[in-house]
């Protein structure tokens, strides 16, 4: 099982929150940078929406890479990889789409994800954070992860209102409605060792 | 629900009407340029009718740099990429042709979208714009979304003219034959600041 | 309806002639030249059979670019765009070969294609007209639309005779059996201004 | 109809024989050659294995330059097409292999192809001709079309014999067994003019 | 029968355990490295998964290319490919994960993989080993096949528990969760002779 | 009828031996080489499992060059086309893996295929001749084309122990483990003519 969650120590890794058939679960957004030409690579059973989400979370942080004080030029001169395993299970819909673009840019700025978060939300190539369903099933799954903190579209506040009080005791959540709050939230100042 | 509208303050954001199996709907085509060659990305679970729209835009817009005061090599030296939320949702046809056009080209001139506009019609490549279905459903759903001015082809005055004027009230419309007259309707004099 | 005929002030715009399950229309062939390197990008909602006729009109131009007084290189230098509208609805077969050659040939020239004129017939590598079918549906549509001079495959003059006197009047036919001769009747020497 | 037999007055059209489920039937193998770099274009509604015949034949003129005076080089500055009127029938079989390969080689050499000749045979990489089925529908459409000379594998000699004596009168056969063989009965000396 | 296991004379081939729906089964995963630009070539009618875990397991390497003392730059000039037969068979799913990365390595670096080791394992872009199934039908087979040494997930010596005693005398297991793990067990420090 | 066998005159030429629903048959994988970029040109109706044996028989003739005394570039500087008649036929199946290995290394080092030979198995990376089936059906077909010597896998010995003696009168076996066996066995140290 994926209860003992990872500890953060290599940058690129974020835990997301997935909604499947049989319940809720999280996951992990894998991404790592090799020296190259700008390719992208998507592995893990993804369907063609989640590789969607990977190509706007790419594309919108070239385009704001002054946020990240990133050269233009880094991103051409790297091949990008995003994993999510588990490979024997098919993944789709567009609610990694934060947790890709948190992924890369920790990958890209090698700064340490903050501990024990985890995140679910659609991205959108303005800056945008769209809520998701599945969210009473992702908490729960957050909750059996020991996760501490979750970030969420402002408009999944109703969702979280509407769970039972005692289910979220233990939780802290951030609701965001762009992009860049995600990235202020979860990446810290902290540069992983190279591993 | 989208229907608290964008405020079009980045450029490349401009606000279509769709028809869907359960009605009408606002969305947002969103467009993006980044230092490339000339490659376009197209994200948002399109189908192939709808992503012939967005790669007759930008030729005609190549086509008709002139008109935007754009030099050739900036289409050869950029990336374009257009994404439309929401990534779950399958979306096909031509009728987003004009809002496509219209993104790409506050895109590339980084010229503010006017606000509260919001636009539905085929693009052909020698600069007409067609008619398109739904318009009554469509103009409800912009109303709901608080639009102001709507355009639409020539050829769709008359759906407007058979619906009942007080589901009209507030809105302004502008008929148009060109694509040229979209652009100079949609597009303000004012710069967007780099966000 | 597209029953106003469109003026032809652009240059590559033909008018061809479809017959399709509920009966015969008229279409354009748009094409379009951009600075490039040789690519050919074809929209509409083309079927394979169609697709290769645009193939075939291009590969002929290129091989017989004499013809046309132009330069070998411009077809190395430039991109070339056919779309057909209306994006919704799935056209296929060869019977747009002529159009599609006249268009090229118009757009790569900048001359003036004829006003009021329409084509339907199948292209070859080696510069034949071949016939096509749903002639009579065709010529009752290109009536409707204005259209008075019509060019046809020497052997589609049957399929004319066949057709009651009163439905040709104000019609002028042009049977021919090379491409040449299409080019010919079909191309001004008047230029088009840029638009 | 076909009935009217071309002129071979331009080089790299070639006569073929055709059997499908109505009969047989003759077709016009065409090809042209242009300025490029070696890309192979196939329309005509080919299946995969006829378009397995155009590879083969283009790269066993490669390997035998030598055999036509051609440089090595002319391949790789050449784009070649080959297209197989009539474009709303689908086509198949390797069966057009020694009609490819004789189209191919006048349009490298330009050297005309003998009138009123027709063939019909598969092709192998090691320059063996195969034998094909269909003869008799095949040898009775060439008759039709006023064909005078017939190449053929030496393995379809039986099936020659096979036919009633009335229905050969006025056809030569040429029975082959190498595909140089086949280049050099039915490619001229006689150069074709550039049209 | 592959019951003869194989001496691993040839650096870049290494024994993983697979299962089937007829039971357990040895493969090898064989991989060889020639002068190149980076391709990556996948054979041994393999699936998507499959595949993916093969691209996981270069990327990887090239991202931790310090622990096995490699250029950065022998990934750019190397062209590598994975066999896995027998072709006729297909294979899919992510347990064959540790075993390509254990190949690559001993490919890259032509140190020869332990003797009578077998492995089973997915894999992960940020150094993880994680489960699979079929473990028992997989230890049988590996008995069968005189392998002395099997490398496993932690999470997998439950498995291994559940398994009667008798079935694993003469086994030895390593029970791993990080990659490097794998490498440091599976490759020893002698140099294969070039064959 | 392929019952005439082809006297290997040519370089790159192979019999190989099928095995099909009609029984077995003998076939002919056919290579060629020209100068080009490193590309491989497969034909002749194949299956993905029979284009991954002509990958991997090239990739390993790449890896081990020196056994032929061929320099690395001339593998980057050529292009390689195999092909496999009948075009109509479709085939599939790792058995024509030793037959494509030597057809290779025939075309490369322009050696002559010892004449009367044929062969089956499959191949493998890391150069292990695998047995493949149908051995008796092959075995028939083979004697039926004159065939005087076989080359099959050491472990499909005992198939041929399991023939009844009459049958195999005439024929020499060869049985291999070992790829290099396989070009010791049929490659000459005659070079072939240009033909
Ligand atoms: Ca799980
Ligand atoms: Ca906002
Ligand atoms: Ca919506
Ligand atoms: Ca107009
Ligand atoms: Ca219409
Ligand atoms: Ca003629
Ligand atoms: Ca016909
Ligand atoms: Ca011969
Ligand atoms: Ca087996
Ligand atoms: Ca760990
Ligand atoms: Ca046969
Ligand atoms: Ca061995």
């Amino acid at each position: 099982s994926k209860t003992k969650y990872g500890n953060n120590d290599v940058a690129g890794v974020v835990t997301g929150l997935a909604w499947t058939s049989v319940g809720g679960d999280i996951l992990f957004i894998e991404s790592s940078i090799t020296q190259g030409k700008g390719k992208l690579t998507l592995t893990g059973n993804l369907g063609d929406v989640m590789k969607e989400s990977a190509v706007i979370a790419l594309e919108f942080l070239k385009a704001h890479s002054h946020w990240l004080d990133l050269q233009q030029d880094v991103f051409d001169n790297s091949n990008v990889h995003i994993h999510v395993p588990e490979g024997a299970t098919p993944k789709d819909g567009p609610s990694a789409g934060i947790t890709m673009l948190t992924a890369l840019a920790s990958s890209f700025t090698q700064r340490k994800v903050k501990k024990n978060i985890a995140m679910t939300g659609e991205i959108t190539l303005r800056g945008e954070v769209l809520p998701v369903g599945g969210i009473k099933e992702k908490i729960l799954a957050a909750k059996r992860a020991k996760i501490k903190e979750i970030i969420l579209c402002e408009k999944n506040r109703q969702d979280i209102e509407e769970i039972e009080q005692e289910y979220l005791k233990g939780l802290t959540f951030h609701f965001v409605t762009e992009m860049k709050e995600v990235l202020d939230i979860a990446l810290t100042q902290e540069k992983a060792k190279k591993n």
